[in-house]
């Protein structure tokens, strides 16, 4: 199978383009228009074999969670998708691996309104790079930057499951087969949190997606904010931000993975106080469950305190390619 | 050196945003504000070791290559760049490599007016990924798909020394080193022809930039716009298409280097023959050199005679990644 074949069997989609698509793949670019006014919001990831997948990895797992990633970071953005383009390079035209991979891409497109609308198909070690493309209001998107002393900290869904089957996978850690299972789905298919993302515009002060891990990202606030953050072991370990299967784990390796896994795609996002009873309401309208895990404060830092009221004694570091 | 360091040192520029940027590198997306009602062109190129360059290629050369090839679909669009986004994979933080590459990179996004808005770093196997956004007026973008039989087939600048010069450097043919470093420069250090692009909108019926050799690149324009073309293999050799480095070459390696060589990066179009003396003008305001190469007719298919009107019997084929 030839590059052009390749891409026409398994990437090129027939059928009207979708609104805000005015020209899709084949040609020397793709042609958006983005609805009047609105900014347009720009991310790009890049997924290496053997760094953040296993080479075994099932490819329509692959190809859901290449997208996924990319859209965790309009979500975090507060921004709607417009499309996106993937660059893609293969050790070899595998057509069970492309199968797969295109049918795991598309299916979280089509959920997402998320086209794809071009990319580029070369011959190299196995990498997956794509950028994608939403719109938002001017001046309504989720900065890092706007987080002040007294907001609440936030954060949605669960953490740390992706880290506890990362471990097991690995043979570091024994899991209970139907805990592996579940933990898992939450490695191989994360669920960016889009939804969340467009119930925050307005409400939430700033966000993040959490991708390296829980205090790394929130770090990232923090330092854009110029603010630090007083948080509890008890309310997070207390809180639906936990499963049941992390609850299970002995304390050190659930608050490892909570707070320093990583892979988890969640929102942690700030917002004042006074805005609890709208956010809980927001949160409902997007099916997607929050945790309060504690303050902001005009003091730099993040500080872990334990339920006696002593500072967590527990190195965490978030991920780092090149450490 | 780790991982945001290495982005913070490398890739993050200080000072005031250009115009159309809202945010840049540093949040969980890049923020861009086209004009108003302007389209948006999108395009994606990866770059791998060993497929689209040498491992010991200077970096330099490498950070200019791996943006002017996205900037020459731009081109190839009619679009004025606004921003892009880079992910790199690599082996190890080589500080020397990485001063070069972003250097080269960033003298080009300097002289083109197209910032990088944001990126991702990885470890892996070396790939760059760049995704460029420009914007074109609605109506106004250069499509492959608007050729019409009687227009006239141009191209712009000198085809083929990007091949002679990867022929060279490969051990397959000689070059004295004077014509290598003049066919190298072309091979390195692409011209992506965004001032042409411009000066093309409203005159050129349709556009492709030549990445994979003329006739594979012009094949595509004849396939959307459902047209063939006749050309004069006289008519091209005795062109300013042909650098006298070409020209000094045996007839066969001139004609295969310029017809299906490849990584020219020049833009193929067509215009109404009407359009001939306004087309020449504006190439003259783009300071770039064209040449005229023949006609499309209504009969499909890509035919090339020789000075006496016979076919040309030549076997050529484009650039193939998994052929």
């Amino acid at each position: 199978m030839g590059e052009f074949e390749l891409i026409r069997h398994y990437f090129q989609r027939t059928g009207p383009h979708p609104p805000g698509v005015v020209l899709g793949v084949g040609d020397d670019c793709a042609l958006l228009q983005p609805d009047p006014g609105q900014r347009l919001a720009v991310s790009t990831d890049m997924l290496v074999e053997g760094r953040h997948f296993f080479a075994d990895v099932d490819p329509v797992a692959l190809g859901h969670k290449a997208l996924a990633v990319n859209l965790s970071d309009l979500a975090a953005m507060g921004a709607r998708p417009l499309g996106f383009t993937l660059a893609l390079a293969l050790p070899r035209a595998d057509a069970t691996w492309l199968a797969g991979f295109s049918a795991g891409l598309f299916a979280l497109a089509d959920a997402a309104g998320c086209p794809l609308v071009g990319g580029d198909t070369t011959q190299g070690p196995l990498n997956l790079s794509i950028t994608v493309f939403g719109q938002v209001p001017p001046g309504q998107e989720l900065r890092r930057s706007g987080a002040r002393a007294g907001d609440e900290v936030w954060v949605s869904g669960q953490l740390g499951d992706a880290r506890l089957a990362l471990e097991a996978l690995l043979g570091e850690i024994e899991l209970a087969p139907e805990r592996l299972a579940r933990a898992r789905q939450r490695l191989e298919r994360p669920t960016p949190r889009l939804a969340l993302g467009l119930e925050l515009r307005g409400l939430a002060s700033a966000a993040a997606d959490v991708s390296d891990g829980l205090c790394g990202d929130l770090g990232h606030i923090l330092a854009a904010s110029g603010v630090g953050a007083d948080l509890e072991v008890g309310a997070l370990l207390g809180s639906d931000a936990i499963s049941a299967d992390l609850r299970a784990q002995p304390r050190e390796r659930a608050l490892r993975c909570a707070l320093a896994g990583g892979d988890d795609y969640e929102l942690v996002f700030t917002a004042p106080a006074a805005a609890r009873e709208a956010l809980l309401q927001a949160a409902r309208a997007a099916a997607t469950p929050v945790s309060c895990l504690g303050r902001i404060s005009a003091e730099p830092g993040l500080r872990w305190r334990n339920e006696s009221g002593q500072p967590l004694d527990l190195a965490l570091a978030s991920f780092d390619h090149f450490a």
